[in-house]
């Protein structure tokens, strides 16, 4: 596949690359699996398929079921750190770290080794930690995550499906057991069924992938958000699109990086939302999954586009 | 620290940022501890400190001791892994993973229950694959790194040091275990004696600051080295930089991209090599260690200069 | 120290035995710490000591405050193991393993890479299950087990201590995590709020070192209770003293093993049960535990009383 | 199967019991596998069966090809530690521990974490750690143990199989591997090439049944050799005897304790050393093997001699 033929600080021309990008992914449509530990989420179509760009100007540009909403889950962190952040500063990284997991089994036990502090913000683990911050912070965690993001989309019908979350919260024995965890080494400062309660209804959020392509566009903006006011500060935008690279696609951030080399955070849900700094921010979506969790076809959507647009931060 | 004046795509005033540079560190020179596992080096002097510059176009800015030759240890495997690709292209990948360790107490079980596939070529059992594959391919791995580095330096003097290397090959029990730990899973071709042999000498190779920086620039032009010819593709040279920001830092691979955000191989007796693709290549070098092995004033002055100068991956 | 001269055969001089296990054990009282994960045992006096034999035809000798009650804590899970195999036969065995759990540190990580089969029914995570089973079997899991321990010391008086309850219920993530990380592998099948409520209140019961080792005198009678009924087959009572042998001290059953050489059960607040098969039950209690969590003065008592009979297993 | 009609205390009748051991295995021969690692062991017959029991008044009793000769492998850790307590005391246990080891797959972490001292004196690290120090004890620890062997059982041909030995050597990269593991832990006083070479050559000794029940017999008669001379102290041979309850069976020591009752070692060509203290050592082997590493075949023997016997130490 050759590079498209664009200077690299003029515009590309999205449309053709979009296509381009959905020829890409169509034979691999359809593979992967869509994991059943939600029952809620277990019925959703493999063959589907969606991207959005949305650079940094504002505009959106999008493929397939671009404007379908799904459910965002893991890709909720995000949004979680960078509130913790704006609105706590650096005191969460006392809380927890900021390297990569290594294996899903080291995840685990890594929390007893290291005492109850978890490798990143993008673990289940980590990530219960940040929602724990952003309650004491805010006093409501998931409503802070719902205000940002309606903001940001300028749609007010951004909410948690209310299935999903009670289908996770009546499956979630894996995150109460974190959290408990958590709880024993003094490392949750609200009650565990309150972290939970909003840990799940943040994660069960549907968006489309241009209203999550639009929400992280602060991340390809230094920071600012779209109405011109600053999230984060530079600095810790481009911390926070450091992280993402080294801990947002599970165990497989080395190889993501690799092989598509911007940063990137995914959902179980089959979301990614990727980031090239300064010039724009993607979500895609499909549901089959590899088995590090990823989207397949999300992956194989992301490195088109990367090598269609010469765009890496590498 | 605020950042310079002047226009990201202008040249920066080296001089004055190196000088900035130097003056941050000061107050760290002499902190860290210098390892003694290896002999020859324990009596390296926690105080040294040198940084060169390596534009793209080939100019070489320095400060402190840059001029002066230090061990480069594992720095070398980022030539070893550069000469791989270049001789045997993407076949290493199944012998060798590209996902950051976890931790250093996970490097040694990770090979037991990943049936001896390190997991990454940074660690010290991915860089003896490594080794082991040059030397399939070349016939004579160490010389292979050592005919790259002189002629990338353009100075016959680069050598390996035999008084670390035999310092190295008495006190090696923990790679003599690696390598025949490997080879009980079938992941090396030649003799454990020989792989330990040429690895040991690539990583006893003693160059200066701005050796390294000139050596390490086929990174920073996307693959090609000083004389206009390539070594590996503009797309393999975005991998191996991938690689570097998300393995090249030991366990504090997050942290450094975090703070410093640019791909970077360090080295035990204080180097460590930094790239900021399409700039400049880095080298700085002090033998106070931190607790995860990378140099201390090392990444100060790396921090320093990310800031300075704006640049960063992200 | 000498063997006392008695034939193996004819009945030891008990009152003089104990009188010089008294003697042997004064030096340590009051080492070792009394851990303070459970505020209601937190202020036991550490060096309080008592130590009582039962012979296998009932009679009771004791030293030491060897009537007063302690928690019973882990000591509570030989008697749920007997209750679920008297109940339910060899199908517990499905559900949770046999052998020693190496390291506290792997009894954790160890439920996730054997998908939550714990690996025997003395650690935590394996009592959780026997719990929950005899739960399922009996309707009443704490009923069952005070039934039993009441029968057999003919005494109304034992019952759980619900101070002690509480303050496990309040302070007892750790076992919540574990519960709920069983439940996500499908290893409950009774809700884990009920499970948690019968484990700690079996765990709270609190006994005399008298009442303990009338209630062990079943695993010395080869599966024959105190009143002449059978509770468990000869060849349930040998299988369930070698599992209180290999698991039955936590990390220290090899040492234990070792120095002492007979089957034995500890818990938390300082007590030792211990089986001589064919010749007495014994139970120690002393408050102090060393960095394993076995009472410091238990183990030289036991280890002085097996001395002086040359009694052992082996 | 019902229990043999005769006096605990009388002798059993060897020659019916033996038959009807015979009987109960032969269904299982020729099931279970025959490990490859070493070639010159892989071409044994798994339908091979040999049972010999020694009393501890030194007669012998037969079944099987319980004359035939075997590789002793890891049984001979048993002499070894033996011969170390015996020329060096309690010494040892600064160097190994007495813990059961978890899972293999702990064993090698497990060096890691706990600063190069293996869990036991079975597993192979602790084993090399052991021959290292019978090396330094007496100059020859190969040697020494050959000596041993032969005067135990008055036999000049008991010998190392140099075909296996060197076929071990060859392929014995893990060993290898464990022990410079070992010495960069600085737990070896030997050079590492001279302590795999005597353990190498006293694992691959070949022995029939008969000769190991005879050597093994100082472990029944707590201490005391063949001819009477004290080879360890009474309470030395018990807390052997202990070590090989909880941890002789690799990680199935829990389970063989559950269902044979007796401490005994396994060696990967299929023999078992069992011993009941105070009656009689048996040894059998057959060479299929579990997927933990014992003979299928020797387990249903053990099992089936103590079921028909009544014998168990609990």
């Amino acid at each position: 596949m050759a590079s498209l033929n664009y200077s690299t600080t003029g515009e590309p021309d999205y449309e053709r690359i979009l296509d381009e990008v959905a020829s890409a992914v169509r034979g691999v449509l359809g593979s992967g699996h869509v994991p059943d530990r939600i029952p809620a989420l277990a019925d959703a179509d493999p063959r589907a398929f969606g991207l959005a760009v949305a650079t940094v100007e504002g505009d959106v540009h999008g493929v397939g079921e671009w404007r379908r909403r799904f459910s965002i889950q893991s890709i909720s962190k995000v949004f979680t750190l960078a509130l913790v952040i704006e609105q706590g500063g650096e005191a969460i990284w006392a809380r927890v770290g900021r390297e990569p997991s290594g294996t899903a089994f080291n995840s685990l036990v890594q929390l007893g080794y290291e005492q109850g502090i978890p490798r990143n913000p993008f673990i289940n683990a980590g990530a219960l930690v940040v929602t724990d911050r952003l309650l004491t912070l805010t006093g409501d965690a998931y409503g802070a995550v719902e205000r940002f993001l309606r903001t940001e989309c300028d749609c007010t019908k951004i909410a948690s499906d209310q299935v999903v979350a009670s289908s996770e919260a009546d499956h979630g024995h894996r995150n109460a057991a974190l959290a408990h965890f958590l709880a024993s080494y003094g490392n949750l400062e609200n009650p565990v069924g309150s972290v939970l309660d909003h840990y799940i209804r943040h994660c069960a959020i549907t968006m489309t992938c241009a209203e999550l392509a639009l929400a992280g566009g602060f991340l390809a903006r230094h920071g600012v958000r779209r109405d011109g006011s600053r999230l984060v500060s530079r600095s810790d935008a481009k911390r926070i699109n450091a992280v993402m690279l080294t801990c947002g696609t599970y165990d497989a951030a080395g190889e993501f990086a690799y092989r598509v080399g911007v940063p990137a955070k995914s959902g179980v849900a089959g979301g990614i939302l990727a980031i090239i700094p300064g010039r724009c921010s993607l979500c895609v979506w499909s549901p089959g999954l590899d088995d590090k969790g990823n989207s397949v076809a999300g992956i194989v959507a992301l490195d088109t586009f990367t090598t269609l647009t010469g765009w890496s931060v590498f």
